[in-house]
């Protein structure tokens, strides 16, 4: 019934086109496919446990995956091991589709404590705070925000001041706003990573990280430290003392000293710190697709509804608006999982190289980018997927509730989306300063503004219809539409503070929706760039075959999404922009049926995917199941629109 | 604390917008509000509560909303009482706000199982089955889905014979598939209305409706009846028998008689009978949203967060993409209160007159697209709210997350909202059809086909930016798009069917999206024209001032949604599409104050808030309590973007 079979023998039947999304470590995530499988904890939904009963379920599910020989030794090599970002996420990835609040749990102890304790502290301190975690000894939390303050970091107002006579350092709540919040694993975790501003001999040094002692090995709360219930999440208000990690330390006798002066950079440096970490959220979120995907795809190749008079009814996934509805989505997520392999890459060289990763601006803006393109796709992906399954979708026994509660949260989670989005503006107009004044002509933005839209533009008069079915073209538009929105944004900028003397905050503010647009409009070329670049590397020509089509209906969504502007800027023709449309519609038509393909080749174990109307039984949900629909023949006809 | 005291004296701080809001019988409306903030239980919030927790304690407040005596003579007196039904959403409404889950109870109980009843049956039997659901005698249920039929009611499968014998009808569930599914209060409830296939003598006469008794006064279920928990609804697997309702009689020795000759209409008639309860759903999309937005738009006006350099941080509600993603669906929330308004008050009109509504392909039009727009549009604005409130808005003492998953369901039930827009479209199609039949010309679809862009085109070159801030152009606009989507539509099937001899079925399944296109654009015609024909009642000056400001915002955000489609139609010139964007970020930004006002005047009372973060303490969520905002003093600088 639970499928065990299949996943207990991965190479026997994984198919190229898994092998090829596995990627890199696939040795390794079959191990914990393996494992996951013959877990007695991942093998049902648990939907019908109360939440005290969740919680105790969940801390046993993380206490075994953390208990995992793959993961132990994960866990203790990762200095210098080759690689260790894109494995780390690869397992998290199959984690969060065993259970999501396992995944997530297991990124706030090892992604965020551990990133905290790992990035920030010194080997001494990693030796002493980090390692004991992969030995069950203890966990971690992390608790960075406070009531007053989320999105903006450098405010937060919990205070951390050195005893110089105590040799402590203690962390204090001055006011309500000050009180941590949302805090993963506060119920149960022994240790914090707490941010808070700490200030030396009454002189303020910026935000820095404390490890603070929660609760003793018997989960008893030091004295001075409260936790409230917020139910889903926790409150934390602590009083405590230990000592910080690097980017400052202070003697014993109470000198404060820094390898970085300026506190701005400090704080920069610190919060680059957890890039690492927040690629795992967009890891957490493709799992969340997935599993939908597979759910939503399954169903609508089994369920019939309508049809023409007097014959059978069709399947649902003929209807042109639940192949429209779901193909783009696919399309994304594959999108997505080779662009954050990219991602990864990048992270993983410049560590094992051993740069600093504040530095580069462009992967910021890139982690940024994704993590709030990500989530939000995430979001629309869940809820296509819960309508396109009516109301078995909306049954908790089918899985796509629940997923889709449990992701909601990251849309403001780990960095507020829209913040992020202003995150990847600031870091490309960093970078673009850098190149303005590395350039003989300073004077350049304004000459630029005034001819952006000629200067960048490929001869739009020249584009026929038929290019537009051409992957290059949809690149460059992708790439045209950028580079027209940065520099009309530094034109508008420049033009509120420098001529009109706005204050910036105001004139930043007035921007924002041109800056978010902006910010939308980067990560989506990088989605197409990466993942045309990856199928280069698809040896297996049916393989490369399907991926083109998807990566094409993948750039046709994003222009589509966005003709408007194309439109505005004359760089669509009415004609075009119709074709597009039609394109848009053939190849969601074309891939509808191959999408039962790509979701089995996700290669996810069904005790994961638990849903009856995905061909998974459930003894306490007979009512939902439908067995899993078997691949159609192969329609040759060219699709009639 | 619970803001009692403003709720018990209606009248004496009731503003004349929200009076204007409140519409006729808000002196029914003010009873509720009473009611609702004097009656125990509704004082809390139910989040923390077990699933048969929640479930008593719904009953328990369906009995008390029942027992009112507002709501005893409403459901006695419905038969010749003059706007009945506005009266009775207004009512819903209220119920609604109170608790999603009793407010969808009682439409279960008084508009399907009722409307069933009422719509479909002799006198004789709403005595018998329907009385004593106002003297809380019994409750009923509603059963038409079936595992296999949901949105194509016609194929259900259900069978229902005439025993001559016995003189009774046999119910029977010859398959799984024809199981009954997704049925509101069938743990509790003791009569169904299910929807069989009903065959007298062998002869098949098509769907029916049928009064099944499923439990006794105790509780306990009737033999042959099944009833299996589907945890949110529940599964129905019958076999029983009574008398069937109008549209179809059957006499004692087993003779069929129906004053509906055409088994295809008797199906339509019988689906139209169930329209006023369709708005229903409209009318509970609307509770949800009102409730999402004065949280939403009080904690934006009350938190804090970035701000000018060494100044304090501004509230949320400043941030540009903050009342960008807000203002709109405000706008939205009031369109649909006055196109509902017009709605019930056309159906209230057609049933005083003892008109059939079936006739009225316009009303079944009109109510099948307000379905599927609202419902939507409630599934965007509390994501949106839910994101706009950060953290907050994830927990479930803010309410937010408890709205999301009540009324998600809506976008799938009581039709499919593609189903819903199919009904639009087709019954605008036959209205169409029948214009043609009495039109000289009934070549003339042909010809409007060509000359269609040319015909309806009011002269867009003459189209100054300026115009595009006029109402009048807006509607024209979205009337312009209507029209054209429903010719061009017409063409294409007409070519697809008549020259191509395409089957119908696939035919209309390729232009599946362009159906959803036109009726969408119906339906957002005709929010626009009913929310300004609902000012000019307006008599108070300000509010008239306010609600065209929210009436220009909502046309502006619809022409604005369609962009691409106005300027691949060069209805809209790239400089008036710039322009209208301009204006939609204009417009929302210099209603975000007044939107404080809007939210109080939606009157609904503290009790049914809730939410800490919307100033309504809850001693179980300190943490997130946030007093209630003042309104900020009236800023006259135009605003600069």
């Amino acid at each position: 019934g639970w499928g065990l079979e299949k996943s207990l023998q991965p190479g026997s039947d994984t198919s190229s086109l898994a092998r090829f999304l596995d990627g890199e470590f696939c040795e390794a995530k079959s191990e914990i496919r393996r494992e996951i499988s013959r877990c007695a904890l991942f093998q049902s939904n648990s939907y019908d446990l109360t939440l005290d009963q969740n919680r105790d379920l969940t801390a046993e599910r993380l206490s075994h995956v953390l208990g995992l020989p793959l993961i132990k030794k994960q866990l203790k090599d990762q200095e210098g091991q080759r690689g260790f970002l894109t494995k780390s996420l690869g397992i998290a990835e199959l984690v969060c589709a065993a259970d999501m609040a396992t995944g997530v749990k297991l990124g706030v102890v090892c992604g965020l404590y551990g990133g905290a304790i790992n990035n920030l502290g010194s080997g001494e301190q990693k030796t002493k705070w980090y390692l004991p975690v992969s030995e069950l000894e203890f966990t971690g939390m992390f608790a960075m925000t406070e009531r007053g303050h989320g999105s903006n970091v450098r405010g937060i107002l919990t205070e951390a001041r050195y005893e110089p006579s105590m040799q402590e350092f203690v962390i204090h709540t001055p006011c309500e706003d000050a009180q941590k919040m949302y805090i993963g694993n506060a119920m149960k975790g022994q240790y914090a990573a707490v941010f808070a501003q700490l200030s030396v001999n009454g002189e303020a040094q910026g935000p820095h990280c404390f490890v603070v002692p929660v609760r003793d090995p018997h989960g008893v709360l030091h004295p001075g430290v409260t936790v409230i219930d917020m139910n889903l999440l926790c409150l934390l208000h602590c009083v405590a003392e230990r000592k910080p990690p690097q980017f400052g330390n202070v003697s014993a006798d109470g000198l404060y000293s820094s390898p970085i002066q300026s506190k701005s950079s400090r704080f920069n440096a610190m919060l680059a710190a957890l890039t690492p970490t927040r690629l795992g959220l967009t890891v957490q979120a493709m799992a969340a697709m997935k599993l939908g995907l597979i759910i939503a795809v399954r169903y609508s190749h089994s369920r019939r509804q309508f049809g023409p008079k007097d014959q059978d009814e069709v399947k649902i996934i003929e209807h042109q608006t639940q192949y429209l509805r779901l193909m783009p989505h696919l399309a994304a997520v594959l999108a997505l999982t080779f662009t954050t392999r990219y991602a990864a890459g990048l992270i993983d060289a410049a560590l094992y190289r051993g740069e600093d990763l504040q530095s580069s601006r462009f992967l910021q803006a890139l982690v940024a980018g994704l993590k709030a393109y990500s989530t939000w796709e995430n979001v629309a992906c869940l809820q296509e997927c819960r309508e396109c399954t009516g109301g078995m979708g909306f049954m908790m026994e089918n899985r796509i509730p629940a997923l889709k509660c449990d992701s909601d949260v990251f849309v403001t989670f780990e960095g507020d989306n829209v913040v992020m989005l202003q995150v990847v503006v600031r870091e490309l107009m960093t970078q673009y300063a850098k190149q303005l004044l590395s350039s003989p002509v300073s004077g350049l933005i304004r000459t630029w503004t005034s001819s952006a839209s000629d200067s960048l533009r490929t001869s739009f008069l020249g584009i026929t219809v038929d290019k537009v079915g051409d992957l290059r073209f949809l690149l460059k538009a992708l790439s045209y539409r950028e580079r027209v929105l940065q520099r009309s944004l530094v034109a508008r900028l420049h033009s509120k503070v420098k001529k009109n003397k706005d204050e910036f905050f105001g004139a930043w503010n007035s921007c924002l929706h041109h800056v978010t647009g902006l910010a939308l409009a980067h990560i989506h070329r990088v989605t197409l760039e990466q993942f045309a670049l990856a199928i280069e590397e698809c040896q297996v020509k049916d393989d490369h075959a399907l991926l083109s089509k998807f990566c094409l209906l993948h750039g046709t969504s994003l222009v589509y999404q966005e003709r408007a502007w194309y439109l505005e800027h004359k760089y669509l023709t009415p004609a075009t922009s119709r074709k597009i449309r039609t394109q848009l519609l053939d190849l969601c038509k074309s891939v509808k049926d191959e999408a039962l393909k790509v979701v089995s080749d996700f290669n996810i174990p069904a005790c994961c995917i638990q849903a009856p109307i995905a061909g998974v039984s459930n003894p306490r949900a007979e009512w939902a199941f439908y067995s899993q629909p078997e691949a159609p023949a192969v329609q040759k006809t060219l699709s009639k629109l």
